[in-house]
Formats: C-alpha cells, structure tokens, sequence
C-alpha cells in the first residue's frame, strides 16, 4: 500500500522548490505566493489525484506530482481571494495571518492571480510532455475552476451573504465552490492513468459524494471544530451571516449525511477491481478528521 | 489586403457572444465579465495575433479568432485588477465607469479571476483541437502573462509608486507589464501559423519593438493625450507618482524613441517575404494614434 505522508512530502518539497530563488525586481511575489504555498495545507486534492493515478499505474505516481500540485496551486489561490477584505475578510488561515495582512491586499490579488496562471504554465508544460491525455485532464481542472465551477460558487456564496439561501442555492454553492476541484483531482488522476470511460465514471460519482461529504464536514468543524487545531476562527459562517447544511438541517442530520455520503464513497471504490485501500484509508480519515 | 475593421468585428462578435446567455445562480458574473469585455478596447493585441497568422495563412485568418480572444480576455481581466482600489484605484476606463464601481469589489476581483480561467479554457479547447502549435502557443502566452511576464511587471510598478524609479526598473515594468502580452500576440500568431524559427525570431524582434513603442506613446497621451478621447483621467501617472520614460528623459526624446521604434519594426516587416501591408498599417496606426 502506497504511504500517503510519502505522497504529501514530495507535494511539499515540490512545490517549496518551484517558487524557490525566483525572481530579480519582482522577487517578493514568489515571497508572497511561497508563504501561503507552504504554510502546511492537508494537500488533500493533490494526493486524490495521486492515489486515483496509482491505482491504474502502481509505482510510477511520482511522475504525475507536478500536475498534481498545479491543482493545489488553484486551490491556493482561491484561498487567497476569498480571504481578501472585499471577500471573507479573513485574518487567520492555517494558524498564520492571511495573505494580504502580510504582503498588503495589492500583492494578494497579484499572487493569486500568479498561482492561477503558473498552474496553467505547469499545466501546459505537463502536457507538452506526456501528451494528449495530460490536455484533456487540464481541460477538466480548468473547467471545474472556472465561472462554472469554483468561482461560480464563490460568486453565489457571496451573493447569498446576509440572505437565507434555499437548499438548491446552497447545493449550488457547495458543489462549486468546494466539490468541483476535489471531484477535478481525482478525474485528473484518472485520465491521465489512461483509465476507461466506465472507470472514470464510477469515480467520477465518488468525487462527487466525496467532496459534498468534505464540505459538509468542514460545516460541522466550523461549529464543533476546535480553532487551535483548525487554524482559523471558528463560527465563521455563523458571523458572516452563512446559512449552511447546518442551519438548515441541524448537526444531527448532517453528520448522518455525512457518514451515509462515505459510505456510498466506499461501496463505489470496492466495485473497482484494483487496490483501493490507499483511496479507502484517505476517504474514512476526511470524516474522522478535527481539522 | 485584409481589412483590420473586419478582424475587430469579428473578435467583439467572437467575445460578445462567448459569454452571452450564460449562467444561473451565478448569472451576475457573465454580465460583469461581458461589462469589462465589451466597454469597447481597441482589440490591437488578437489583431495582432490574427495579422501575424493571416501574414502565412492567407485567407484563413477566421480560424485563428478563438484562440486571439483568450489573449484579449488576458488583457481585459489585467485591466479589472489593476484598476482595484488596492491597486492603480482607478474609476474611469474606456469612458464607462471601472467594473468595480458598476459590480462591487469582490465581483471585479471574481470576474478577473473568471477572465483569466475562461482563456486557458478557450486555449486548452483549441488546442485539443488543433493539437501541437496552439499547444506551444499557449505556452508562450501563459508566460508571458504569469509572474516572470505580465504580473511582474504590475508587481514591480506597484513597488516602484512613490519612488524615483532607475532606468532599469523602469525597462523592466514596461517590458513586463505591456510588452510581453504584446511579444506573445504576435508570436502566437506565427507559432500557430506554423512559421519557421527564423522567421519567429524576425517577428519576435518586431513584437519588442512594437511593445516598447506602445508603452512609451502611452505615456505620451497620459500627458498629452484628450481625456474624452481616451476614455480615461490624463495625468494618472503624475497623480499616482509614477516614474515613466516621460519623466526620466522628457517628452522630446520619447517622441524620437518612439519614430525610431517603429522603423524598427517596419525593416523587420519588410524583411519578410511575404505580404505585411496590414501589420505594417497597424504599426503606423499605433505610433500616430490620439488614443
């Protein structure tokens, strides 16, 4: 079985190295996008999309880790953007001050604007390499990132602020917002895998279930969670004035969703005729987790 | 010859339509986009793109329009974040108001962020369709925007506000922020037209020069330039504390750099053999233009 703390250090390193000793006058955006970069993130897309390319081609995942970390590098720029003022207006993420309360709000938007564009460059570069399959996997993140995907649902979590959503606004937010690039990293992995159309299928439909179970666990967290742990305040969502699964159905039915959404998780990994046990283990422990 | 009216047409149609009638919970971010998309800019970087093409594909420049767009969407997202309040903080341009005065500042920085997705989407999709050079060509424009290209340069001028600028931040700024974008119209055009590596190197020699001369009449209409006919407040370099080419060798000798400039460009043209009437109008035209 593949050791995921194996997994997230070549992430780490990898992505500690790309932005290392770069620049002349611009020097202080690598700065600024190192320190959000590595400020110690679960790199739980990267290693999803590692885990689902082993499993069609075990022993070889670390020729997909560049690709792998172009997505965390949209999850982290995304981060930086909804921390701005004119967004969440978030102070702490990780335990460490947000982006723009170190490096000023000018040079936030510029290094998230930067870590969008150098994923698509690592991206590009990717598929220059290895081929068709590495496009259409881009063409998959690019997609799940874009208006109709991440920023769609930042776009609708903003519009909502201050308002009770209803249940298909908040499915909406939910499964943009969050769902889209969890549910893009394992598909990555799996069209670059070279998996088949059923395959991707099926794992298409765990993506989907996992990421709705990742957000509703991080609702739970932000109300139960513990802030130390957490990095970051808790009731959040509760002070901005955010209905979530919470408010509308009660912690009880949302940690019952959340166990059933596993459990649905881990029927369609054991139908697929490889060693899941790596995907299994990461599945059970994004429910176990407190932070 | 080709008639640049129509190519112009064509992309604002190609854009308008783009992202037309798109959208649901998220509708309000087509409309910002298509606020900023279609204010009305004067389309020189995918004319570019479409010249240098039509230059080894004569008649089949329709073709080359997605693609040229992408670029044009890199441009316009550069110009909604750079006119944030944390940023140049500018309330006019193009004559209409900024787009985060008309949609707010979180929407400005989402629409961007949307910007820039949504033209790596359009250059993926082409690129999956006409395989290897619009690949390459991608590559060339992802650079040339990211932080070594278009974003350094916007780094490096926000750091050099307020202060007396040396010769070489200043080259660097205006090769970055404006010349790169430009260099990589031009180049993409001939990358996707499948021009030879000598004749890239004319063209990229040329799209130097012409970006040079671009920026430096900028700065000219900054201080010389109609404020109606520009769309935009004259003198916001002066206000911002901007150091320019204007300040640091005076109006006169920028005049002159920027004749000797563009016959440059025009001795790398004609050493082309082939038909470069359009793109030797078009460098005329940006060298003589009020606006």
């Amino acid at each position: 079985m593949i050791n995921i703390e194996e997994i997230k250090l070549a992430i780490d390193n990898y992505l500690k190295e790309y932005f290392q000793d770069k620049g002349t006058y611009n020097k202080v955006i690598y700065d600024s996008i190192s320190y959000s970069l590595n400020v110690g993130g679960k790199r739980i897309r990267p290693i999803l999309t590692v885990l689902t390319y082993e499993l069609f081609n075990p022993k070889e995942w670390k020729k997909v880790i560049p690709f792998a970390c172009a997505i965390e590098m949209i999850h982290t720029y995304s981060l930086i953007h909804d921390d701005l003022p004119c967004m969440d207006n978030d102070d702490l993420r990780r335990g460490k001050p947000t982006n723009h309360k170190v490096f000023g709000e000018a040079m936030a938007v510029l290094s998230g604007d930067g870590l969008l564009n150098e994923a698509f460059n690592l991206m590009t570069l990717y598929a220059l390499k290895e081929g068709i399959n590495a496009l259409k996997a881009m063409q998959v993140v690019g997609i799940s990132a874009g208006c109709q995907g991440m920023i769609g649902g930042q776009v609708v979590d903003i519009l909502n602020e201050n308002k009770k959503s209803t249940f298909e606004e908040l499915n909406y937010i939910h499964s943009k917002k969050t769902g889209e690039l969890i549910k893009a990293s394992i598909l990555a992995g799996a069209i670059l895998s070279g998996a088949s159309s059923q395959e991707i299928a099926i794992l298409e439909r765990f993506g989907e279930n996992l990421g709705l179970a990742f957000q509703i666990k991080d609702d739970i967290l932000d109300v139960e969670g513990n802030a130390l742990l957490l990095g970051k305040n808790t009731n959040s969502d509760l002070n901005n004035h955010k209905y979530t699964y919470i408010s509308l159905f009660g912690m009880e039915k949302c940690k019952a969703k959340c166990v059933d959404l596993t459990n649905q998780c881990i029927e369609d990994l054991t139908s697929l005729k490889y060693d899941t046990s790596s995907l299994l283990n990461l599945t059970n422990y994004l429910l176990e987790r407190n932070y």
